[in-house]
């Protein structure tokens, strides 16, 4: 019962299907329905018993994982590249920005990340670490380079983007929220005298 | 069914002491358990049935509205002092931060307030509005005094706030994260090189 969810053996094709069924039924579920979708319509919808699910993903944050995955390759690949932009706090906030875009597709993830970061025995944490790594990366450069405060930890930037994803999972009416709450991050409350902003139409 | 949480005459005072009671027994029960308490546990330990319970207040957001009200008032007194303070940009931030500490005081309130703010008939709304005008107050004061941008609105910043509130909530191991996280919004990203900051012990 306790088998991982990437098996040393290779998967008998039969259940790999099952498994790529449950991941694909999964993707829709939660992008429809959220995170809390129920399991047992997933495991109907793959056409597989509750229990071949919980064989390959002995729970929620193990099938949430195994979702998450092309969004982390993708978030990895777009870090790989962004370790080369000529301005580094601005890539380190585009970067936070997909984040932000990807808990998106998905709502309650941003949640689940949140509690996952802070317990390391959740399946969620092999997304997290490898993010959190990347995200170190960036923030050491632009850290480096004097673009951003010192006293920034890349844990407390990732808590302050998932909280940013979650708020805006609750206003989906207002689209531009996200981009917005991570300028007011990124630029901070202060008026920055040396570079006067005109008043924005976003603005109260 | 209908009856108001303030009704227009006089309650009788039995049912002003139901009342009292199953407000005391919510606030302690909201504060153990988080704001999913359950009601029937809140009625029977208010020594009253369920119906007694959903006359007072006709749901959940009903009763948290109740047991927010002395949080409410502190944070209308704290407004109205702090829109004397000398400084309007940390006064601002002082009272985000007392909405930040209020919310912990009940897991759950900082979910519960941020959806209300999108929902104008939830319960929660009457606490939701005060706050919104005092916090427009301290912020127009601000912004008037030049020392914040003119692009940062109130409902944005009460969403980061509630944002940062539930960030808090997950991580209860790290007592100090509310303070860092509400500096890391207040002072940015971007290392200011008007005002070099030593290193401090937070950063990575």
């Amino acid at each position: 019962m306790a088998m991982s969810t990437t098996p040393a053996r290779p998967m008998r094709a039969d259940a790999r299907r099952n498994r790529d069924r449950l991941v694909s039924e999964a993707r829709a579920s939660f992008a429809a329905h959220g995170t809390d979708a129920s399991l047992e319509d997933i495991a109907r919808r793959a056409g597989v018993g509750i229990g071949t699910l919980y064989r390959h993903f002995p729970n929620r944050h193990a099938l949430m994982n195994a979702v998450f995955q092309d969004a982390l390759t993708d978030l990895l690949d777009r870090s790989r590249v962004l370790a080369h932009a000529e301005q580094p706090c601005a890539a380190l906030v585009e970067w936070l920005g997909a984040i932000v875009a990807h808990a998106g597709e998905y709502r309650g993830l941003a949640q689940a990340l949140m509690s996952a970061s802070a317990d390391e025995t959740s399946a969620l944490t092999s997304c997290h670490v490898p993010l959190r790594q990347a995200g170190e990366r960036l923030l050491s450069r632009a850290r480096t380079s004097g673009s951003v405060r010192a006293d920034v930890s890349i844990d407390d930037l990732l808590r302050l983007t998932n909280a940013i994803a979650l708020a805006t999972e609750q206003a989906p009416a207002d689209p531009a929220l996200a981009g917005r709450l991570l300028r007011l991050a990124l630029h901070g409350l202060k008026a920055d005298p040396a570079d006067p902003r005109p008043s924005s139409p976003l603005g109260g």
